[in-house]
């Protein structure tokens, strides 16, 4: 029963099963989804052509984007009884709790009946997840009961109207479009990993993105943006974020934001949200979050040779197109979901349940003594 | 980033971390809860014995047990917001998509803030799982809503109760009480693997167990017994189940209930539920679907050397107790939770994030092509 000893706890740099979608950190080129550089995704292609690579393999042409993207639009509403069950959950309820129960309790509804069914399941949660966020938010929040359908062409620009009621500028559905590239597939990171895991069991789609969403909940996964938010709203300027990052380092504080488990020299998707964070800082009219994002990039590459990761720009790059803070980790939902059900589906062409062993290391064999003589 | 390749799919003998709670299939003692055989649990311990054992490590006194039998029976009952979401579900739902969003939806309600109230958390689980399935199956399928309180003392009673509104007989509960000891904990099985990946980011209890549901719910990991019960219900007697399963053989078809991943000549809780299916029997007074059951058993033997596993005679008891087939999975998550629980408990002692590699085996780096000459 016991197997062969695994080198390193959590099963870093231990091959768990083989894949079609990603590389992580390979030489030469930082992050690529099915052979494309992520950099050269966000400046040549939309995050729906994105979602439709990932879950068909290739990238669509004219005719296939048009489709695919009337049929997201097609599924951006949700059911009353959703919208019902989500008025129930009170505004300080946590955004990711929301996230995974929306998605739950759409699988009750309008279930995966058979593996037929998958792509639609994955679109149909790709396309009703910015409506589960805000119609919780904006109901709990504000009192509104929002409309879940807008006039917006783009998952990006559909996601920031329901927010916000407005119709938002083109560089905003530009950056929240690179945004939800940027985010869109990472290999076989934990929240994903969980997905392939439920899937390993032939489980439905939304019992896998349930268990995914879960576990990007976690706050060492999801969640750092918000942390780098909240940390870099406490500096007043460039100068005054240096003085207190040496604070913090001085009492081991974690930072978040910086440094990765897989990338050793830099986050290839940090330099791409960072340029759309200073483009955004010009619009906003104040750039000094930026500036202080920059200090603190400075700071910590002086320092402790750490980079920024993905998320610490996407902090002041959210936050200049108005999102708040608690929304930071659930957008991550509503563009990781296209990673998730397309590793689901891949695990499902050459499957095997993934059930390993474990190593005991508790109390030898004993007798139940009567509960008298305890 | 490549690592050392796995020698079987699927992690299969592969070891993924450590536990003090559970040993599968060693020599001389086929299943053991912290040290303790379950057979010897079963028949002389009960339920929230084996409960309280996995989440503190040893077995209660008779003040700690009256204790946590108080505690859990203080949890029964369900909030409105969720009886409210429950009532939402319709009936022709898959029962274990309710188990999850009942799961996940508390989350919502009484959050896991930090891990001081981890055994709150399970516990309340625990105790609401059987007021989560009989609230939903009740006034989806008879229009009653229920009390979620009972008078009965222990959890598999109380459960029963819930069930059908009639005070169980002392058989029914002491089999309930068994079935529940057996199906507690079983090792790094894929449901709870899945708890220990989500609990590896530092999510929240609430997550692990949703994830752990939607994983359970697959047909390779729960269901066996539904599916064992569907089959033998379709044979007349003893002879024609060996003629029909002699047909389901020759046309190679799955049957289920049969051999086990891990265990290789028997299941130790085969033997231990078969005793009570046949004791149900005698009660319900028309022992043939009990009869059948050992007609299947001696067939798999005498044919293909196949075993019972659990789930086998677990079909033809829960149909003498009278619990609908739709809710046999529902019932290994009301028991299940708890090694979930004591797994998540353990990792978060010793945590490191569970983030495995992949081999790559996808396309070559190429440059995204303008839309227009796809």
């Amino acid at each position: 029963m016991t197997g062969k000893k695994l080198s390193g706890a959590g099963l870093r740099g231990q091959s768990a099963g083989e894949t079609k979608l990603c590389t992580v950190g390979k030489s030469g080129s930082g992050l690529t989804y099915c052979g494309y550089d992520v950099a050269d995704l966000t400046e040549n292609a939309t995050f729906e052509e994105v979602a439709y690579l990932l879950f068909n393999g290739e990238l669509p042409n004219v005719d296939q984007l048009a489709a695919y993207k009337a049929e997201l639009k097609s599924m951006r509403d949700l059911p009353n009884e959703l919208k019902d069950a989500l008025k129930h959950i009170p505004a300080d309820a946590h955004p990711m709790d929301v996230m995974r129960t929306g998605c739950s309790f759409l699988g009750n509804l309008e279930p995966e009946v058979d593996f037929t069914q998958q792509n639609k399941a994955a679109n149909r949660l790709l396309a009703a997840f910015p409506a589960i966020m805000c119609y919780w938010y904006r109901f709990s929040h504000e009192g509104v009961e929002i409309d879940c359908n807008t006039d917006e062409d783009s998952m990006g620009g559909h996601f920031l109207k329901l927010l916000s009621g407005e119709t938002p500028s083109e560089l905003h559905r530009k950056v929240m479009d690179v945004s939800l590239i940027l985010y869109a597939e990472h290999e076989f990171n934990a929240s994903t990993f969980t997905a392939r895991v439920c899937a390993s069991t032939l489980s439905d789609m939304f019992s896998c993105v349930t268990g995914a969403i879960g576990t990007l909940r976690g706050p060492l996964h999801g969640g750092a943006n918000e942390a780098a938010m909240d940390m870099i709203q406490t500096f007043k300027s460039p100068a005054d974020a240096k003085e207190k990052m040496a604070g913090m380092l001085a009492r081991k504080e974690k930072i978040m934001g910086f440094g990765h488990a897989i990338y050793s020299e830099s986050d290839p998707r940090n330099v791409i949200i960072k340029a759309w964070s200073e483009k955004l800082a010009k619009e906003y009219g104040d750039s000094s979050l930026y500036d202080i994002s920059v200090a603190c990039e400075e700071f910590m590459w002086d320092t402790k040779k750490l980079f920024c990761n993905a998320d610490f720009f996407h902090a002041s790059a959210y936050y200049f197109m108005g999102i708040p803070t608690k929304l930071f980790t659930p957008i991550f939902v509503c563009s990781r979901v296209t990673g998730w059900a397309a590793h689901v589906m891949e695990q499902r062409v050459n499957n095997r349940i993934i059930r390993p062993s474990a190593d005991y290391i508790g109390a030898e064999p004993r007798a139940v003594q009567p509960i008298s003589e305890r």
